[in-house]
């Protein structure tokens, strides 16, 4: 399958991939060779890495995997270590794991000695599809996610589908989320072949996801407009993921858990305000709970959740903006939608 | 006096800075307008500020002043103080002080959810001549300065000399010293001038220095070339300035008098290596020992820097690359120097 051409670099896949990084690493004399791990891409990922790079690496970084872990005390960690190793100007970071770890370590190099070069080869569903194109690299401040960060491009990005052999079927669900909204928000026929096969881990899916996403983000690198629609289910979805993340005595959701069910919530306020379907509504509905399981929320996680979205980061002059489907396939931007309809949100995602 | 366009931006100067602030605000509808001070600018720069910025400040956020307050966990600080105000992507963040805090403060607004717009305000001389241009941004790590950091420009960098009526001498002799470098790496006449008059703080002088980093960074934005003759004095300079912070038991030396040091040291190398006459190495030796009192360096000392001196991150493939001088008024960059000859530069700074 071809490359997929973003900003100033190229998605690659399979052959292509190892192609084009073995050909990187020789044509740019770097200084130094290092490699991001966690200690799952570490056992699962890295050996096979390590074949198709034939080059020697100069240490190998690990972190501890999860969202818990994506803190700028981590950065710091990694900013030692690669002054340890005597990183310089002209070194390179090679990101090899999930969205936490593509992030973090994109963040890390974006700002280690003003910027060194990097490159992201995402192993789960969710990386691949989500963080292969736009640029966004990031941590969190506390409980408020992706706070920290620059936009800022790798020099290629590599899918190889056989690391998401090693996958849970919860993780592939996770990414599975983000897939199905690339449809909702562009392309009603991709989401009805998604809807239908179910295949979500299939390469030529996983191509055409990167592919929607970066249209989108090619249009608008800097989020001023059209890139904002990336962001449905994302408003209520963060917010949700974030008050979850802070309780630790509730079960931990994970990111497309978390937008999926913010995907119905705002479904239903798109029903609502911007006139979707009460078909179309109800299909959104039915198709992610039948991957994910409902959530119990009670009135004081509502409360707790309707709280934390004041703080969400696409939020502007104090007003929160919503991303609503008109129909399947298409989105608008920039809605304010009232407070009082939220509660009738939830209450829709509860109902039988 | 005119204003200097750079990158994307002008440094304007007195009425001018005036009226371009004021239409700044007024044109710009940020959500929230923020400023940075620290403990001395509150004090003797922010009420004329707030007199010529004629529009109401959200939160005025406060950091100590002092190289080692310009650190990670300062920016945590600041980034909290940011979400705690509602700061969003629409705010503007300005930054009222020396070199510390427009560096601290331009790399926190840089990466507040992913980037916000801010505005510098040096209100020191070595600020207004070395930060006013450029796009560094950046904080130490531990005793490696500028460590962290990204390349990003400022909307408008404002000059205001009366700031530096407040000022001590040796702050403001402080920033002659890189005035004093512009003039030796690019413009005989100027360094002329300067060495006759002595009249360092004043308007013109300033804006000149600005002018002329301003044309070598035009240039070479990202430091790949030309750029770096503004590195002259500053590799053994920033080694020796990391040194004396690191060991609180000695007198700090500020940046302008590190590298006045470096600037001999280096000097002397290009007097070996480069062909600088005899005569124009006296001739900086003396004009620097002229303003800087001599400092004494014994063999742990020098040792110390010279491990210090790896680390810079302006090393390549383990190698220390020097800007060295053919004359004055004529750099030359990527100077590979045999170690040996390091011993014998701190020699000739040390004999009378």
């Amino acid at each position: 399958m071809d490359s997929i051409k973003s900003h100033s670099y190229e998605v690659h896949l399979n052959e292509l991939a190892e192609a084009a990084l073995r050909q990187h690493i020789a044509k740019n004399n770097y200084s130094k060779v290092f490699v991001l791990v966690d200690e799952n891409t570490k056992e699962h990922c890295l050996p096979f890495f390590e074949t198709i790079l034939a080059h020697p690496i100069d240490a190998i970084l690990e972190i501890q995997s999860g969202e818990i872990n994506k803190t700028i005390t981590t950065c710091v960690k990694l900013w030692n270590a690669l002054s340890d190793e005597d990183g310089d100007r002209q070194s390179i970071l090679i990101n090899l794991g999930g969205g936490v770890l593509t992030d973090l370590g994109g963040f890390v190099a974006s700002t280690f000695k003003r910027g060194i070069k990097f490159i992201n080869i995402p192993t789960t569903l969710l990386s691949m599809v989500d963080a292969s194109v736009g640029g966004k690299t990031g941590v969190d401040l506390g409980p408020l996610k992706n706070q920290i960060g620059v936009i800022n491009q790798p020099q290629m990005v590599l899918v190889f589908p056989k690391f998401l052999n090693t996958l849970e079927n919860r993780q592939l669900k996770s990414g599975y989320a983000d897939m199905l909204m690339h449809g909702l928000i562009k392309d009603s026929e991709y989401w009805k072949n998604l809807v239908q096969d179910g295949n979500f881990a299939d390469a030529n899916c996983i191509m055409k996801s990167i592919a929607l996403k970066n249209e989108v983000v090619l249009k608008d690198p800097t989020e001023q407009g059209i890139r904002k629609i990336l962001n449905f289910g994302h408003t209520l979805g963060h917010a949700i993921e974030s008050y979850f993340l802070e309780h630790p005595d509730k079960e931990t959701l994970l990111h497309g858990e978390a937008i999926a069910i913010g995907m119905i919530l705002e479904g239903y306020i798109s029903h609502e305000l911007k006139g979707l379907s009460k078909l179309s509504l109800q299909e959104i509905k039915e198709v992610f709970l039948r991957y994910f399981d409902k959530v119990d929320f009670d009135t004081n996680d509502i409360g707790a959740i309707l709280e934390l979205l004041s703080y969400d980061k696409k939020n502007s002059h104090g007003e929160v903006n919503f991303v609503l489907l008109q129909t399947i396939g298409t989105a608008i931007t920039d809605v304010k939608v009232p407070e009082d309809i939220f509660q009738k949100a939830f209450a829709y995602y509860k109902e039988q």
